[in-house]
């Protein structure tokens, strides 16, 4: 008798794996009956042309895990009490859930075809000559020498923090920097014992979730609102409701006297239109929280990147109430790719946010809170903060003159801060959707508001008017080329008739 | 007119902040009215002590912010629409959740009283001479410098992975990485397109529970069993089955056909008894999640440390009908402080996982996985995991020596692998828990099935019999001291006449 086994010596598999494999699946559909003999390693080596030595060392293999026995001086036969080889279905059969394809969407929070998440990468980056893909930081920014630095330094100090868990709250040093860091730039006067690290901001706000949002639950969010944001709620199985947003914020007059709602806003620069809040409806939007038994998510994404006058004070500075679930993040002003935010909780909720948090992932990597708490202390953040304002800015005045001089009097929405801007484009040009699609052929990456990371619920009037321009990832050059060649394709495209004049 | 703020120059808030902070309270509270005039910059600097320009810096922030009009050459006054003043609540006043305790949490997804964590970090660590917490890989064990020069090679070749958002599924090269190590060492045929890289194995538990458990949901888990698992269920809203676990592990006959259930297991090494799930179970676990449409999560936690024998294939390997979702983890052959885990999701939950990862928190730092990536694909892991068994092994002899020394006749649970042992003690000690105190005051830390990490569900005959001892972390020669005096503590504790004389 003999094996019909297929070998492969330049598979990435071993030998013996591949034996082995095939062999126990021969076994399990029965192809080899209980008690069959095997032929000898040696009759299987020469036919396989492979060691003998390997071809044992399957078949032992195959033995330790009870598919077949080895008799001494007998030979290697399919094991009697393969147990349980009936109830194996062959890889042939379909699964059930193909069967019901419903059932696992039941018991997915959502089905799953409703899921929806943010958009992260740029996907066509590589085709573009200037892309104005919002939220990315200059990667030139990076402080690279400091970084590496303090990397290798807390490598050197480690001791058992590579090994050992640690507090799933994250790194006391970095806690305490984070609060020392909040305090005179936001106003926030906490002690770090409230502050619980996170990954990235989308990690403050899923932790957030995870307490307060249920099937049902009321969650108020900005119109247009951060996709992250609105996203996430849903997932959750919360009922979305859009408001309003002028340029003073989220109209907080129309928050209904829902209870046990929570309302999720971005007060200091509004995503993606970069409004501020007002005063006033901070102080309103905290007393609709506290007559409603409601909480507010404060996401203070780009805070520390201003470019003129002291930030307003945080939201989260107001909340005398224990309302405000205040969500910060590393990710603008040093890098996505650190995975570093936090979350400042409400004394109330601090308990279950640690057991939710420990429940969640044991807590983030040691290295890079380590090693941001030494930037931060030693005084390097804040260079850095004011190294990235002065060429953020620039970038921002580049744009702006390259707007002016290609498109006219168009309009800038929102203040003076952070990483995009949106531009309310002259009425003659095409649809955002449509200058988005000539850009890009042209190998400009500019974006409408939903592609540019926002949702904004189809209730927005003129939303096809306006486009997300983030400017601090292309240089000043990249910025100056992207604007020309824009107002260039859109003449062109004028021309060949597809979209109307643009002003020049 | 003047005002009454104190202000310390020792404080770690700047003189301004101080100022503005109290400034603005005492209009948000109507101490100061509306219209009233402030005192002037320089009456106020000298009552103070402070320089003028402090204190202007401070009125100017306050004006900013819409707190007060400067008005040139007559002075400063509370800004007449300071609005929604009257909204404001004061310190002092319960914020309304303490009105009505329960409002809050029934916003949470559990009462935040009812919610649990696993027990991660050993607090009476200190104390020790010789702990036995388990799961704690050798300190001394990392492979730090080739981690340094890996990390800083990766560092120098970063561009823009530290500043921009990745794939939220995880880098490339650790993927694969991974699947070209599960092939071989686990039976695991999938492509990295199968894998999800996350916050170790807890991070994968979660996205498991946020697919699969919604309120109400059955939860199958083995007794004893793994707490990081039971409460994230429980936090999730399921219903908690315990199932009772023998020497071939969980006794999956047990298992009723309840549809759209899940069941968790750790089929390698079963945690915390240590015993391995037969392949006859193996079958019918799979055959039982196909006919109830259930899912299974296989939580493989250490299944790169045997020290016998090559390891049994993963449950996953035999899973023909997408039920298994495998979790692994680097937390155990490398250090829980880098916080790298992995998933294989099958086909059919792919796409909601994709979507709930990156809502969850866009991904993983960049740093490690990258780092990790070359680790293992330059053989370094390898040969890291050959060292760590050589050493484990020793020490676990020295730990089965000594107890045999000083206990004689005792039962060890389950196989000759992992990073901990349970030990059955002689009927004539104390029970665990007894042991467990007589031993921290010895200084020694060993621990009951509940304290070293795991949930009894109190439905165990003799769980009092039993502890957990972790010999991965000590020394040899701390195992030897810590058993001896573990022994003379039990004895000098029954000549008190506190516990029952130990056999020696």
């Amino acid at each position: 008798m003999s094996l019909r086994l297929k070998v492969s010596k330049v598979s990435n598999e071993s030998l013996q794996n591949q034996i082995f494999e095939q062999v126990r699946t021969m076994i399990l559909e029965e192809t080899l009956k209980a008690g069959e003999p095997l032929p000898s390693t040696r009759m299987m080596s020469e036919q396989l042309g492979i060691s003998r030595n390997t071809m044992t060392l399957a078949y032992e293999r195959l033995e330790a895990e009870g598919y077949v026995d080895m008799r001494k001086s007998v030979g290697t036969f399919v094991a009697l009490q393969v147990p349980g080889v009936a109830t194996f279905t062959p890889a042939g059969e379909p699964p059930n859930v193909d069967d019901d394809g419903s059932a696992p969407c039941e018991r997915i929070a959502l089905r799953s075809d409703e899921l929806k998440s943010q958009a992260l990468v740029n996907a066509s980056l590589r085709r573009l000559t200037a892309d104005f893909w919002p939220g990315r930081p200059d990667p030139n920014s990076f402080p690279l020498k400091m970084w590496a630095r303090l990397i290798a330094n807390c490598l050197r100090s480690a001791g058992a923090a590579l090994t050992e868990y640690r507090d799933p709250l994250g790194v006391r040093e970095l806690r305490q920097a984070i609060v020392d860091h909040l305090r005179p730039t936001r106003g926030i006067m906490v002690d770090a014992e409230q502050v619980i690290i996170v990954g990235g901001s989308q990690g403050g706000l899923n932790l957030a979730c995870r307490l307060l949002v249920t099937l049902g639950s009321s969650a108020f969010v900005e119109s247009p609102c951060y996709q992250g944001a609105a996203y996430l709620f849903e997932s959750f199985g919360a009922k979305l409701h859009p408001v309003h947003v002028d340029d003073n914020g989220i109209d907080v007059s129309k928050l209904p006297a829902t209870q046990n709602a929570i309302c999720y806003v971005t007060p200091s620069h509004q995503f993606p239109l970069g409004v501020t809040l007002s005063l006033d409806r901070r102080l309103e939007l905290l007393a609709w929280a506290t007559r409603t038994n409601s909480y507010i998510i404060e996401d203070d994404y780009d805070s520390d990147i201003r470019y003129r006058g002291a930030p307003i004070a945080a939201l989260k500075a107001l909340d005398r109430c224990e309302r405000v679930i205040y969500v910060g993040t590393f990710s603008k002003s040093m890098g996505a790719g650190l995975r570093i935010g936090y979350v400042v909780m409400p004394a109330t909720l601090f308990d279950a946010a640690r057991h939710i948090k420990t429940l969640t992932n044991n807590g983030q990597p040691w290295l890079p809170q380590a090693a941001l708490a030494d930037f931060i202390t030693n005084g390097s953040y804040d260079r850095h903060l004011r190294r990235i304002r002065h060429s953020y800015q620039a970038r921002r005045e580049t744009l702006l003159a390259a707007l002016q001089k290609h498109f006219g009097g168009s309009t800038i929405v929102g203040d003076n801060a952070g990483m995009h801007l949106v531009w309310r484009m002259p009425d003659q040009l095409p649809p955002a959707n449509v200058v988005e699609k000539i850009a890009l052929k042209a190998g400009v990456g500019v974006y409408t508001l939903n592609s540019g990371g926002a949702v904004d619920f189809g209730v927005m009037r003129d939303s096809d008017r306006y486009l997300v321009l983030g400017f601090t990832a292309p240089s000043e050059r990249e910025i100056s080329i992207g604007i020309s060649r824009l107002a260039a394709a859109l003449r062109s495209g004028q021309s060949a008739g597809k979209a109307p004049r643009a002003s020049l």
